[in-house]
């Protein structure tokens, strides 16, 4: 059986199954490899921008670059975690308003942007939701993903009461293509696999 | 005359000096080189985060990465000029609320940081303010700014009704040794000298 023969056999039925499961997704959802993309971009980067409404300037959006770590170097979880202080005007922010976004690109990433930084094609993702306090059952897991990343945060001094967050994820933006953003669910993004995430 | 003997007539002239200094500064002042350091991380980045209030998420700070241009090479004004559409959720945010963060770092420079992107000597700065529409007699200067360092520009779609608009900036906030965030005056920021915070 020659390809060309395969394939004008295969097409009548790919066209059916396309019919039939076009329905079911819904519009905005991303597809599988969208979900990887933004693992990917999660694991890869280990710093972002956090974005708070700002008390000092009267709930103006305010940006302060932060390091963090979603796991272990091959182990990512999908979870940013981060080591804030109370001295830094982030955490100041989130205790009156814990609503936030971390802002990571692909220019972060060892393999960065052959096109201009604003090119669609030059891979920007936002996630948002809440800053949480780690709880203590997860404490181990997120010092293990911190201090595997970020050696020097063991040795950060201890009166600056360093305590340990996680952002709880309720939105993605994903921007990686010509032809508009990409809208991501929470489900779709910790269901893409950690294994292909992490490539 | 040895190093010793000037360093012991010159150190209480120093001291004296100092004394008759300090009270003339703010407390909350930064010096000379504070302002070239923010210049300067405003002319070698050609991108950064912008954090609006979110019109889709119900006005959580929302980050975007976006490319900017404060002028052209070895001629930075100190001013961030974009070149922003409407399509973009940014301008969508920023026509409900034109208060902004700019946040860049060394990171995004040639120089990049030896220590963790958190550490507080890895530089960093956050310019607030209002994001405007370049008035017709600056068009000039912001193409100039925008297409010298981002030349892809040029050829984005008309379609995408890209707009230039610049940061009008209002507060400033340096953080970039230990000891805690340095404020800074638009006034001093915009006192530092080009050529020296073009090094």
């Amino acid at each position: 059986m020659t390809t060309l023969r395969l394939f004008s056999l295969l097409l009548p039925a790919t066209l059916l199954l396309l019919a039939l499961q076009l329905p079911l997704l819904p519009v905005v959802s991303g597809s599988p490899s969208d979900a990887a993309t933004a693992r990917r971009l999660v694991s890869s980067n280990t710093w972002g921008v956090v974005s708070t409404s700002s008390r000092h300037l009267n709930g103006t959006a305010w940006g302060n670059l932060l390091s963090y770590s979603d796991g272990p170097p091959g182990a990512g979880s999908g979870t940013p975690y981060f080591y804030l202080s109370g001295l830094d005007a982030t955490l100041q922010d989130l205790a009156a308003d814990a609503r936030c976004s971390l802002t990571v690109s692909q220019l972060g990433t060892a393999a960065g942007c052959a096109t201009d930084p604003e090119d669609p094609t030059c891979a920007k993702l936002t996630l948002s939701g809440r800053m949480r306090p780690v709880p203590d059952d997860r404490l181990p897991h997120a010092r293990a993903a911190l201090f595997t990343r970020h050696p020097q945060m063991a040795s950060w001094p201890a009166g600056h009461h360093f305590e340990f967050h996680y952002l709880e994820i309720t939105d993605l933006f994903l921007l990686d293509h010509y032809g508009g953003a990409v809208p991501l669910t929470v489900e779709e993004y910790y269901a893409a696999a950690g294994e292909v995430a992490q490539a």
